[in-house]
């Protein structure tokens, strides 16, 4: 199959490319792809390599591209200019594609101080972003996730998730302008009129909107995006919540959710158990020597000397500094009901938000960093790697301590791995239950083992009803397949919609089980 | 065209609905289909009719509806449960089709209290909605629009504006059930995995996500819809502001947009202008015999006699009395800098929300009425009616003024009709300018003037930058052509999805400009 649906791309395909981007935009020496491998892949092996990278300046290069991809068959993997890690990186689905890498595609097109929002293209990561509005003196922040390093479109497009208020329901990006896979170019909602000054303001259209079918799909380059953006607050006050047992969890969700339902949190928090921060903190070594999983009682010991409890909270209030302090009490008294919580937060102007020393207090105030990078240090120092598995639930007690048993269970267990997790309550009804699988890339037997069992968290929680935000590259379609209801009516309905717009089958094969036509006739994603 | 694309409506198709539904869920005589004419248009007019009306009581009959219009050509309008009054009520784009009323299918599916959302089938309107809500002694406000007799679904799949902090950006959808054009059904989003209890409470999917492809648009049939409700707030204060002169809608605007950036008003208010007020409060005949518009000195004594001033915007705070106390105040200093402006409210405990006295009120709290339809007897008593015509533009002040010159000017000088604004900021960046241009349905030649009118209005608004949100039946092809950017991509790329996913064109063609191929073919829509 691979050889028929990915050809060898020929020196003619390569000699198109060369002359319309200038032969330093086309990557072809094994030095040079070895830089958009995934970085946590064991490193020999040989799947999802590119065969070429090739790296446009302009919308019209990457038309160029796309019109030489459909004549020469050529796979394209696009990709922004972050990382991805613990999904994949910026490696294809398909060995043999083409990466189409949008890293010098880097301007802020636009930042609108009146209507706070910013244009931007692709390869523009989060550090161009909050570097542009500082340098234009707005007083606006941007709502960003943990690590600065990604691409501001990239990581939309993956529903990525972003911490501010702004970033709730990941709602803050509106209006889009696309390279289809017929090499023309749309913008979307009400840019689709020409000279509308309401593209990145209102997020519709007249008649359907299409910015959703960009988002984890492979319809189409997104070459612009509005992003909003959050005036200065009068204060911010970045908080933290601790509980010191395990099933603390449930009281801590069923109150958290009463509290975002009600607006008194309007961020997005993170929920973390003490593994995940001990591996940001320290090293496993420090702690515990054994092949098999931490155990309770050394985990309540890195709980109290790290004193980050079992399950500690990080959220943050916005406001005028009397409804900050309303809240803040109103927050106080409602942890307060679990045995042991604590709620403790120190307030900030926002002149002070970017000199805070502790990067999870920046991250909210949107002030990019790299400080949490090091947590796949857990298992093996600078070789670390992780396995992003990650489910949605109902945000309540009970889906939480169900989630939790049956992730631990299978990663304690099968993959005798450590549990780390971070819950992500995107809005105030689900939350993301983020599973950094953790381990060693220089050892193939436990690397192997986290993918095993990652795969195998992909369908058991399916079976219990819980499915995946967002998939690894290796197990992309086993995730796709869970949400199987009537005979997969939802893929078999994207995939009308990607064969009728892409009949070529150029852009990104295989992305998050999308596959066209030719590929599904031979099998390709079973 | 019309012949060959709509054939008389076979014997055959009717017996075979009868078969399917039963008889009385087949309606073809005069009488009853008079009911789903829109009732705003001139009476001898005869375009806009439908040939049947089909009324399924399943989704499976829904099915089977679909299978014997795919078999007999038959083209169905899909329409809900409510009265769509402004842009052309219950009746198809296309003579001769048939309307598919989903008003039997009436059920509240589902309450849930711990997540705060309801599941509801498509004939369920607002009063059915709340009715469900009290009946189950819920402590949950839905948001709603202005008129309680309009369907959930269907006011959700038009981009209907309600009024709660849940429903601004109009984000209070998540989930659907549909019906697609080839009869297989299909549920969005988590709901896409068999026993995923995340349906309505993650708005997303792996892989793109389709809501918004339903939402006005023909590509399929929506069963189900999951609405996201809102608990009680310890304390609910609507909100009046009034302003004295005409150009104060600038810095009323510039004011409200920052407070609506910093979260300080987080519902979706409504700005009127005298006009439109005066129209639901009293009838023209009282103010002003003239055949021209109501000049400026008039209004101002409108204005005055009537306490409405030029400008007056309903907006509401929800939440802990002390943060209503401290924004209140932070509002009243904000517009307190326009000269002569005034702000006024009280505080109203939840358990006294219905029995507020002004129907807006009750609105802003999720009760739903019909006191506000009276509008449309400003000229013609009950035999007014009003086309609306609604651009959307950036929440600035001079777009607001630039706005209401365009459209005041087109008007009161091309229709000679008087300007009756009501302005929608459905979130902080930008507002819908709701023109209700309101006339005498009993004169042909004012109707006429009227939508002629609507239409130019239309096309200039479009060379200033502006696009309709929703548009009338009568001028859905010219609103949609204002979509134009590279030749119309937009459109284009939505009839590549219309014809991949419905090759018989049997989905309300014409639907906001949407034309299937066979349509195209033939030159419909220009």
């Amino acid at each position: 199959m691979t050889t028929m649906l990915t050809p060898e791309l020929s020196e003619q395909a390569l000699e198109s490319f060369r002359t319309a981007l200038g032969p330093d935009a086309v990557i072809t020496d094994e030095d040079g792809l070895r830089e958009f491998r995934d970085p946590f892949a064991f490193s020999t092996w040989e799947d999802y390599t590119a065969a070429a990278v090739v790296m446009p300046h302009t919308v019209e290069e990457i038309q160029e591209i796309v019109r030489i991809a459909n004549e020469h068959t050529v796979r394209l993997w696009t990709h922004g200019a972050g990382m991805n890690n613990g999904y994949g990186g910026p490696a294809p689905r398909l060995n043999g594609s083409v990466i189409l890498s949008l890293r010098k595609m880097n301007r802020v097109l636009e930042i609108d101080e009146e209507c706070a929002y910013a244009v931007v293209e692709p390869g523009v990561r989060w550090f161009d972003l909050y570097d542009a509005i500082q340098a234009g003196g707005h007083k606006l922040m941007a709502s960003i996730p943990d690590l600065g390093w990604g691409s501001v479109i990239g990581n939309t497009l993956e529903n990525g998730v972003t911490y501010l208020p702004t970033g709730a329901d990941m709602a803050a990006s509106c209006g889009l302008e696309v390279v289809l896979p017929n090499g023309e170019l749309m913008r979307t909602g009400m840019g689709a009129m020409p000279g509308n000054k309401a593209w990145h303001v209102y997020k519709r259209s007249l008649g359907p909107s299409h910015d959703h079918l960009f988002m984890q799909s492979n319809l189409g380059i997104v070459t612009k995006l509005g992003y909003w953006l959050m005036p200065y607050p009068e204060c911010y006050m970045p908080l933290w919540l601790r509980v010191w047992k395990e099933d603390d969890l449930a009281p801590l969700v069923e109150t958290l959710r009463q509290l975002m339902l009600d607006r008194t949190i309007e961020n997005v928090p993170q929920i973390w158990n003490t593994i995940s921060f001990a591996s940001v903190m320290s090293s496993r070594a420090l702690w515990y020597e054994g092949d098999d999983p931490v155990p309770d009682e050394v985990i309540d010991k890195m709980a109290r000397e790290l004193e980050v409890g079992r399950w500690m909270m990080r959220f943050a209030l916005y406001g005028d500094e009397a409804v900050v302090d309303h809240r803040f009490a109103k927050i106080k008294e409602a942890f307060g009901q679990i045995e042991g919580a604590e709620v403790w937060g120190a307030k900030c102007a926002p002149q002070d938000m970017a000199s805070l020393e502790n990067p999870h207090e920046r991250v909210q105030a949107g002030v990019p960093n790299l400080d949490i990078n090091q947590m796949t240090g857990w298992y093996g120092g600078e070789e670390g790697g992780h396995i992003g598995f990650s489910p949605v639930a109902r945000l309540t007690g009970p889906d939480a301590l169900a989630l939790r048993d049956l992730i631990r269970g299978l990663v304690e267990n099968e993959a005798r791995l450590d549990y780390a997790a971070v819950l992500i309550p995107t809005n105030a009804r689900s939350f993301i239950h983020i599973t950094l699988v953790i381990f060693d890339t220089r050892n193939e037997a436990e690397a192997r083992r986290a993918y095993d069992t990652s795969k195998l968290l992909v369908r058991e929680a399916a079976k219990a009803g819980y499915g995946e935000y967002r998939a690894h590259l290796d197990f992309m379609d086993l995730a796709a397949e869970q949400y199987s209801f009537n005979d997969h009516a939802q893929m078999r309905f994207t995939e009308t919609i990607k064969d009728a717009l892409d009949p070529n089958g150029i852009l990104s094969p295989g992305k998050q089980g999308i596959w066209p036509r030719v590929f599904r006739e031979n099998g390709a994603g079973s």
